[in-house]
């Protein structure tokens, strides 16, 4: 298969933060240049950049932006981008780190402190990798839901890096991801880039094809885990954890550890985003039923524990998943 | 809400029929003219008539039509017909019985099989009602996946048809049904012609809310129905059966006796059929991913019978639902 060429999901040259809009992908590769909090908090609601890592990365930048051009601005500037997604804890803990930095040492020590955020993103990908391709050597057919890879995460991503890590990988299955098609939009996108053999299904189907002995594991990415093991992914995950338990299949959940929260103390307790009608109402733009129907469209939603097989992140592995090992990876 | 007028589903004058176009609502409603076996298989094969009970319909006129035009081709248009779907067992019974008479009686009879089949699915639908919306009586937050009203099956259709007379319902959540988007397309359309207030989500986000307590039930159709119980129903069914048994709310099943095929031993005997790839590729018209992505796109998947609260059918209630109560229900 081609390799088609792409810009870097984030770049940043120390005055500028360069994101590619993922809204257009992948019809068109266009860059966004950003140099300011109103411009990256816009960015993050809409959705050009996503993946809580990379959430995580572009509002840390956002915040330095904001100090280096008024450090008069910090509280609002923190405050804008802290409320511009609320499942993803990366945000939060980003802005809250780059703040203090700012606090500390100005405006150099907030860019410095962005700049860190993003190479431990960038350093925790390959090791989340190489955790996950060691627990699941000898998958051949993975599926996924969502994007995990480089557009959503540091380096390669989570789920997706592990997935491009298998040493065995005969066919990925992608979950469209409606509403916001992140699957068939972005997963497949760089699926080619990698070079990897895959096939699309609606997220419906995906629990029927586990049922009848298609798929060897699921591997997800996480926008939150709780401190007892519960995690909160793109809406559509949780049939998948349903299913892969009744079919007797790994479904592991991969992520940095900046992901994880031991401030939530249960899936009960994270907030889930509910998101525009609009989002429901259409697909690539075409309208797909009564314009003013009342739609529920919850982004995420949560997995407990129980059914998830291991937690996979940079510092190891969380197996079986619950308030102990989840606190062991954070000691 | 607005009651939408809108022609009937299925209309027969004894020489023509005139099927509702499904594959244009809601935004057109057009009627297609068929004089043939050929131009019923088509519409068949496109959903433009859809829904196991009314598929079996359409079919029985086809070949009506057929042996009414001439004899001669009885033979291969009942082989035409039979083929054009391979998962619900209504359109192989249906046409069927129509040659049985044919063959016994003549294009008269072939007619009159065709029109016997039509009012036994009305009549049932009633029935269904009655049955399911005393089963259900306390149930004020249904949902629903897929298209069961009198768009796919006789009189008012089969699980819509319950939660139409369920005494207190307050809000409908119907699921949107990828990839062809049923539910968006045709059940918020018959939600809103009943004046039943509702709301759409897309599919893997009903699971979440069945979770987090949302749902007091979940009402659903069948395009077969196994000797053992299990049933094959439109992809994404599956999912929410399981959602359902983790939350211990009901999951049930609604449609005609002549949904079960006695002869299909269980679920894993049941075909399940693979359509276009442009399907998932696409909604609405748009391009939602890579022009030539591989795609899996399977119609329907399988609930095994041990998932299923109970079967409501014309004839009374299976429960639980096994191969004794099944059998029962065809005695």
């Amino acid at each position: 298969m081609p390799q088609l060429a792409a810009p870097p999901p984030i770049a940043w040259d120390g005055r500028e933060l360069r994101l590619l809009d993922q809204t257009l992908l992948p019809a068109r590769e266009e860059v966004l240049v950003l140099r300011d909090a109103a411009g990256v908090a816009d960015a993050i609601r809409r959705l050009a950049v996503r993946g809580a890592p990379n959430i995580g990365v572009a509002a840390a930048y956002g915040l330095a932006l904001a100090v280096t051009d008024d450090p008069e601005s910090l509280e609002s500037s923190w405050a804008l981008l802290r409320r511009a997604r609320p499942t993803a804890v990366n945000l939060a803990r980003a802005v809250d780190r780059v703040r203090d930095a700012a606090l500390a040492g100005g405006a150099a020590a907030a860019r410095a402190e962005a700049e860190a955020i993003h190479a431990e993103e960038d350093a925790a990908s390959d090791a989340i990798a190489a955790h996950g391709a060691s627990l699941l050597a000898a998958v051949r057919r993975p599926l996924t839901i969502c994007n995990t890879g480089a557009l959503a995460a540091g380096g390669r991503g989570s789920a997706l890096a592990v997935i491009a890590a298998l040493p065995a990988v005969e066919q990925v299955l992608a979950c469209e991801t409606r509403p916001l098609l992140q699957g068939s939009r972005l997963t497949v996108y760089e699926l080619r880039r990698l070079g990897l053999p895959h096939a699309l299904v609606v997220d419906g189907a995906a629990p029927g094809l586990i049922r009848r002995g298609e798929i060897d594991a699921v591997v997800v990415g996480c926008d939150r885990v709780a401190a007892n093991g519960d995690v909160a992914n793109k809406v559509g995950t949780y049939p998948l954890a349903l299913a892969a338990a009744a079919a007797g299949i790994p479904f592991v959940v991969a992520g940095p550890t900046s992901s994880i929260d031991a401030a939530t103390p249960d899936g009960a307790a994270i907030p889930i985003e509910e998101r525009d009608a609009e989002e429901v109402r259409r697909a690539g733009g075409a309208l797909l039923t009564l314009p003013d129907t009342p739609v529920r469209n919850p982004a995420f939603d949560v997995t407990p524990a129980a059914l998830i097989t291991a937690l996979v992140t940079e510092r190891g592995v969380a197996r079986p998943v619950d308030g102990e090992s989840v606190a062991e990876l954070l000691r």
